[in-house]
C-alpha cells in the first residue's frame, strides 16, 4: 500500500480538478479505488464513459459512505451544502479535504462536520482555462505546488497522510497557515484574474466601436488576458465572494499604482515609466529562474527563434 | 525581381523587429540587399557576427544613402532625431517607413523629411518579450498582421510597394486609417501592457511581505501578466508617451469597470460576477475561432490532456 494508506477515495465533483486527481493516481499500480459523484447527470454519464473513476455513485451519500478519504472538488460556495448532506454518512475517522482556492471560507463551510472525522483543507495550485469532466489529465499536478493548510487542533497524522496522497499525484506539497494562504493567493491569482476579467470586459464594450478588430489584432497582448479570463465562472464568482477582504485589499493597492502610472503618462514622466518597466522585467526573469514558466518567446506558441538563416 | 522592387533596404535599429525583417527576407533567393545600422557599437558587432545584414554601417547616414527603402526600427521617441540626421542624405524618391506601435506621433516625427521621399508608416503587430539583435527570427511576421497607415496625400504606388514588401516577409497586410490605428492598439495592446506592468509592480511591493512566495506560486495566473510586462522598457515608455490620449481614454474605462466589479465583490453580488465572467469567457472562444491563439490549456506549455489512462 502507498504510504498515505487511503484505500477508497470519494471525489465529490468531477471537473478538471477532480478528474485530474483520478487520472494522476491511475498512473500507479498501487492506487486507491476512486468513487465519484457529480450533481449533474450528464457529468456522471461522461465520467462513466471516460472511465477515470472505478465507480460513479448517484448520490453524494453513496459516494462517501465507505471512503477513508473524501475530497470536495466543488466550487467554494457549494461546500457548505455538500458538507451538510454528507456529514451524517461519513465513515468514522475518515479524512475530509477539498481543493478550494480560498481556505478561510472552506474551514467555515466544513465546521459542521462530525467530530470523529479529520478535516484537512488543501489547495492544488494548478489548473487550466478549461473545465468539465473531459478537461482532466494525469499530469496536471506534476511539479506544481499543492498547499495544505492544517486547521487549529487538527490531527497531525491526517495532515501527513493527505500530504503523502498529493505527493503520490506528482505534486510538490507545502504546508501554509490559512490566513497567509488567502493573502498570497489574492496576489498571485485572485487579483490578476479579476483584472483580466475587467480588461476583457472593457474590450467587449469597445468592440461595438472597433467591431471585430479587438479579436483580429488580439495577438498584440490582449490575448494573454483572455486566457485567464476564460476560467470557470462559477468557481471564480465563489473565489471572489469568499476571499473578499484580501482581494479588495490587493485591488486597492492596484488602483493606487495604476493611478500613479496614469499620472506619469499624462504628465509625460518618461523616467518614471522607464524605471518602473525595468523593475517589472526583472520579476519575469525571477519566475523563469525559479522554473515557474518557459523562457520561450510568447510561451513557445510561436515558432522557435533560429540562430541561423 | 520581387514585386515590391526594392533592391537595397536600410534598417535603422537592429533589435527584435529589425533583425526579424532581415531574417524573414533571407528565406527568399530573390531578396533585397540589407544594410543595417544601430547606435550601439555592441549591437553592430553582434549583427556582423550573426550575419543577418549584408553590410553593417557605422553611421545612419552611410546606411541610408543608397537605399530605396529605409525602415526605422527604433523606439518612437527616437524617430525625430534619426529623421533629422538622415533627412539630407536620403536618395531621391526612396520610401521611408517605420515599425512603431503608434502612428500619429511617428507621422509628426517624420514631418521634416524632404518632399522628394515617400513616407509610408507601418506597424507589424508581432513581437515577443525578448529584445536585442539576438532575439530576431525569420518566422516572426508569418501570418501576423502588419498595418500600413498611409499619410494624407501620400503616393499610392509607394504604399503598394511597401505592402508588397511586408507580404514578402510573410505578413498579412492591411491598410488602416491613422487615428483608428492608435485607438485599436490602445485597446488590444497599450492598455493591457500598462495594466500588466501595474499588477507586477503591486506584487513586487508586496513581495517584501510575502517574500519569494509571489514568484514561487506564480503559475496561478500571475505569470501570464509577467510575460507581457517583460517587454522592452524604452519601447513601451515611448508608446505610452506618444499614444497618450487613446491610452488614457481606455484606462479611464478600465477603472470604471474595475470599480463596478469591486463593488460587486464588496456587496456580494454573485449574479453580476457570474454574468460578467460568462461573457468574457465567450471572447476567448472568439479569439481561438479567429485563429489568433491556441486552444491548448495554458497556451500549450503544460503537457497535453490525455483522453485515456
Amino acid at each position: 500500500m502507498s504510504d498515505h494508506g487511503f484505500k477508497r477515495v470519494a471525489l465529490i465533483g468531477l471537473g478538471l480538478i477532480g478528474g485530474s486527481i483520478a487520472w494522476a493516481a491511475r498512473r500507479h499500480q498501487d492506487r486507491p479505488e476512486f468513487i465519484g459523484f457529480a450533481r449533474s447527470e450528464a457529468t456522471r454519464e461522461t465520467t462513466r464513459k471516460l472511465g477515470f473513476c472505478d465507480e460513479v455513485a448517484d448520490t453524494a451519500v453513496d459516494a462517501v459512505k465507505d471512503a477513508d478519504l473524501v475530497i470536495l472538488c466543488v466550487p467554494v460556495g457549494a461546500m457548505a451544502a455538500v458538507a451538510a448532506e454528507i456529514g451524517p454518512h461519513l465513515k468514522q475517522g475518515c479524512v475530509v479535504s477539498d481543493v478550494g482556492s480560498v481556505k478561510g471560507a472552506v474551514v467555515e463551510a466544513l465546521s459542521g462536520l462530525p467530530d470523529d472525522v479529520h478535516v484537512v483543507p488543501a489547495h492544488p495550485m494548478a489548473g487550466t482555462e478549461h473545465s468539465g469532466p473531459e478537461s482532466g489529465f494525469a499530469e496536471l499536478y506534476d511539479n506544481r505546488y499543492t498547499l495544505v493548510t492544517p486547521i487549529e487542533g487538527g490531527d497531525p497524522e491526517a495532515v501527513a497522510r493527505l500530504c503523502a496522497f498529493w505527493r503520490s499525484l506528482g505534486a510538490i506539497v507545502e504546508e501554509m497557515e490559512l490566513v497567509r494562504h488567502d493573502l498570497v493567493c489574492a496576489v498571485v491569482s485572485h487579483a490578476p484574474h479579476l483584472i483580466a476579467y475587467t480588461m476583457i470586459g472593457v474590450a467587449d464594450d469597445l468592440s461595438r466601436v472597433t467591431e471585430s478588430e479587438v479579436i483580429k489584432y488580439s495577438a498584440a497582448g490582449f490575448r494573454d488576458f483572455t486566457r485567464i479570463a476564460a476560467s470557470d465562472p462559477t468557481m471564480w464568482r465563489d473565489v471572489f465572494l469568499s476571499n473578499k477582504t484580501a482581494t479588495l485589499e490587493i485591488l486597492g493597492r492596484f488602483t493606487e499604482e495604476l493611478f500613479a502610472l496614469q499620472r506619469a503618462v499624462r504628465t509625460g514622466d518618461g523616467d518614471y515609466l522607464f524605471d518602473y518597466f525595468t523593475r517589472t522585467r526583472a520579476i519575469r526573469q525571477g519566475i523563469i529562474d525559479a522554473g515557474q514558466d518557459t523562457a520561450a518567446p510568447n510561451f513557445g506558441r510561436d515558432p522557435a527563434p533560429k540562430a541561423e538563416d
